[in-house]
């Protein structure tokens, strides 16, 4: 082989890409547009079989026009895709395996369409790559799963493929960086084709086609959470972690996950967290979407800096009209960007709070239930103990002094821990029990032919969780007996509960790794909705000076 | 207060920001363009005391002009800088401290001011924030240490601002995107401001300013080592992390650390490797600098994937001829990222493999030595067991398998481990024993008052160590006394190695937690320089067909 064969066989992709690309010239129209009727047979001239494929999407924007139009491709000429992609929440995603156009998957986070992706893990429709966190898949992007085609998605493009993503630039940054930079093809579907961007999110040279799709891109309001129907009970839980959590190690920079203890939390901030002296103190600095539920304590002044994943529907106005707290740009719209909210998440944050559905006797829990391959999104990033991490903070290195462990696994050097708190009702929905003594996780793991049972958080990386029996500081505990016990002794009346030994509980109370409502010093009576700062979706409307807009199913006025 | 009132108090960062820039607008010249003479005076408009300030430089290019220029600043003026940058390694980082123009300093790698940094802490002339691993500072950026104004390098700009970073891309987009949107204010020192930029890496919409500086910024080739100087013993560590590491887990993924060792590792691929069967099972899939002692290995076919941190000088043509390899753009030059190097290095590799000065008798290790505040750089975030990765692949099973102490942390769930292994010769540089009581971080944290010791990497992550005695399989010990009798069997004639008790570390040697070179099956006289793939600088410029071009402190013909 001479010196020239040799160097030209390294540049497969590029002329391979080149190839693709010249099938594909005869349907730009203007610059790098493409028209949506175009569409099919664009994405039959760029895609070859076994390709690896991203189609942009996470649990909010999607790029759902292209995915319906990968679903019309000729399978004749395009099958066998390997689809490695944030989220599947679409019917179209399932739809690429229904019909023989994909055959292997890598994703992070499942959705609503969880049951189906088990379905056809189990029928052979789909060879499952593996479930990831967002980060974890995103930093495969860049070594062993590098997509040759990814369809994208963003609010408005020129015809110079500049593109804006604005709000919700979201993961386009990191998927469209890694595509085209190892010799790849970008696709974007836009709401708008226009002469002038607001502002550029992605240069022009990055994507090879813009298409401006019919309708605008699908996004879901993940975060909204009305406060009408926050309960009592979760308003009792969000008083223990304010007091026993927040206060006692004095967290200041964190991540609230999904659901309706964390926006209980927020909701009581400038009531029962004032009263605690936690203004300033506590929450000032956060990695969160731009949560309604966050409004009065925003406008109350509690908070520094939020960053965010992507955007919230509903919360433009109010985020472009909080510049001092959200990361917005000249243009004066939020630049999110999940990519470097997760590296925060994991590494500058000192506590993940969120919810689960099960809680094993050792502490492991997930969110993974026989019949659905969930995936966890983002929580087991930010919910383990970052090992990397070497800034310290008061509140890291008080839960890292407080195990009584490190020295078996350290020797006699100090080290900081993150705060990892789980808020749970012992029974959950459904009024099944939140703690099992084994996780559903196993059972979806033989089904699936998983090599590892598929868990959310690991009991060695959980510090606290906190339920209406009290909370056990897991951090606390001198070994696997000891937690066992202390997580039996918040387990209340489920099987695990029912197991706790009195004079066991009495010993974790007193020596402080259990704390019950009334060991905390709170009064249950106080738990109910007086303490919320907004009571409905039109108080967070007020409380936002009428620049929060929600979308119209949560409005009942 | 007025709601318009109320509304205003939420733009101050955004108000002030546009003040500054408006003392600044009689320095443009032609769109963004400052003149090199006017950048003092541009820095004295935009900077403000007790700023949080960036100036890009990681271990490779440095914004040199623009960091002597804010030396020259009037003190008067412009005091009390809070320094948040990757690096510090030139002389004017420190002189800002010198001269009382900055105070605070928040940094990830020392180098070559590791010992002013000391001093300056002791002295009081630094308030030292924290040592940080580079992806744990960039997401701070996000958080908490947002800077305030930015002064960053390219290779060239265009009036606009755009820039082109090409094949040194490293932090360059981590620092722009935290700076520019928060409402900061973006600076960049390029080589050249032209009409035409080759691609577009930053647009222009993110910068503020862009000064062509006198001279082009300076950059070092930090990951080039000279095959003429690997020697025998390295080449025998280097066979016995081939054998009994690469091959023995099947270690597919990986980032090979700064040091003579991996050079040694990389050489012998093609030889020893190719011997071994290692050939499209090992080392296929790197995130790496572009290491000049790779040259064989990928010329020979080994390697699927290499995503780079930064560049490396000399390897330009090298790189751009190989795009099936690395991450090249469409204008044919290498996009490096250290932001997303640093999260696949996290993330989606199996093992981190390097050196070390010290390593304790418990296995924690650290490169900071008395009188040194050196910092880590990446080395914490490869080197450390990722827990919220979710993804499995047989090396990290295997190494999660073969865990004793595994239930004792989660109970009975499976879970996989990243290698990290640590390659050193007992005694290190100047004949100081590498394996110590006490690693002299300890006496670090006491000189410099910080609250834990800097330690590189925890005995808790680390999973191997390599010497010429043998391998310490560490991730097989159940306990700590086992490990550290591991640990002894193989620090040899230090004091830590002469406390080995023969007996026990032949039980060890059976149980297969200890394997000398013979226990391996590796023949020491074949250690030598013959079995080096390329013997000098020389042989690698052959090896890429003339492509690599050493810088000349490197050739010797």
């Amino acid at each position: 082989m001479t010196q020239q064969d040799k160097r030209n066989s390294w540049r497969k992709r590029a002329e391979d890409t080149a190839a693709r690309k010249e099938a594909a010239a005869p349907l730009y129209v203007k610059g790098k547009e493409v028209l949506a009727k175009d569409t099919v047979a664009l994405l039959e001239a760029v895609i070859r079989p076994f390709d690896i494929i991203n189609i942009e999407g996470n649990n909010q924007k999607q790029a759902d026009f292209l995915a319906e139009c990968l679903n019309k491709v000729d399978r004749g000429k395009i099958h066998d895709l390997h689809m490695v992609q944030s989220a599947v929440p679409l019917p179209a995603h399932l739809d690429l395996f229904e019909n023989g156009i994909a055959k292997k998957l890598d994703f992070a986070f499942g959705g609503p369409q969880a049951g189906r992706v088990a379905k056809f893990i189990a029928n052979g429709k789909i060879e499952l790559g593996a479930i990831h966190t967002y980060l974890e898949l995103f930093g495969r992007y860049f070594l062993d799963l590098t997509p040759r085609v990814s369809l994208v998605c963003a609010y408005k493009a020129d015809r110079k493929g500049n593109l804006y993503t604005g709000f919700n630039t979201e993961d386009t940054p990191a998927i469209v960086e890694a595509t085209k930079f190892r010799e790849g093809i970008v696709i974007a579907q836009v709401n708008e084709i226009v002469d002038e961007l607001p502002r550029v999110d992605i240069p022009g040279d990055w994507v090879d086609a813009v298409i401006q799709s019919p309708k605008p891109f699908f996004i879901e309001p993940l975060f909204t959470r009305d406060p009408a129907l926050v309960t009592d009970s979760q308003i009792l839980l969000a008083m223990m972690c304010l007091k026993g959590i927040y206060a006692e190690y004095g967290v200041s920079s964190m991540n609230h996950g999904i659901g309706f203890l964390t926006s209980a939390i927020e909701l009581i901030l400038p009531t029962y967290g004032l009263e605690l002296g936690l203004k300033g103190k506590c929450c000032t600095h956060m990695i969160l979407n731009p949560h309604p539920t966050m409004i009065p304590a925003i406008e109350e002044g509690w908070v520094d800096t939020i960053h965010c994943f992507g955007g919230e529907l509903g919360m433009e106005d109010y985020v472009a009209s909080r510049p001092d707290v959200f990361f917005v740009g000249p243009d004066g719209s939020l630049r999110s960007n999940r990519a470097f909210a997760q590296t925060a998440g994991h590494y500058a944050i000192d506590m993940f709070i969120g919810g689960t559905l099960q809680i094993d006797k050792y502490g492991n829990s997930s969110t993974a239930t026989a019949g659905r391959v969930a995936g966890f999104g983002g929580a087991p990033n930010m919910g383990c103990d970052a090992k990397g991490r070497r800034h310290p903070t008061d509140a890291w290195l008080k839960c890292g002094q407080e195990l009584p462990s490190l020295e078996r696994d350290i020797g006699n050097l100090p080290r900081g821990k993150r705060l990892v708190v789980q808020g749970v009702e012992t029974f959950g929905e459904g009024r099944a029990p939140v703690f099992v003594d084994e996780l559903d996780a196993w059972k979806l793991a033989r089904d699936a032919d998983l090599p590892i049972p598929p868990v959310m958080i690991y009991g060695d990386d959980l510090t606290h969780i906190v339920t209406e029996e009290g909370i056990a500081y897991l951090n606390r505990c001198k070994d696997m007996e000891a937690r066992m016990a202390a997580i039996r002794a918040v387990a209340g009346f489920t099987d695990i509960g029912l197991a706790a030994k009195p004079e066991e509980t009495r010993a974790l109370r007193e020596a402080g790794i259990v704390k019950t409502v009334s060991d905390l010093g709170i009064n249950p009576a106080r738990a109910n909705r007086d303490l919320l700062a907004a009571k409905s979706m039109r108080d967070l409307v007020t409380w936002s000076g009428g620049l929060y807009n929600p979308p119209a199913r949560f409005r009942n006025w």
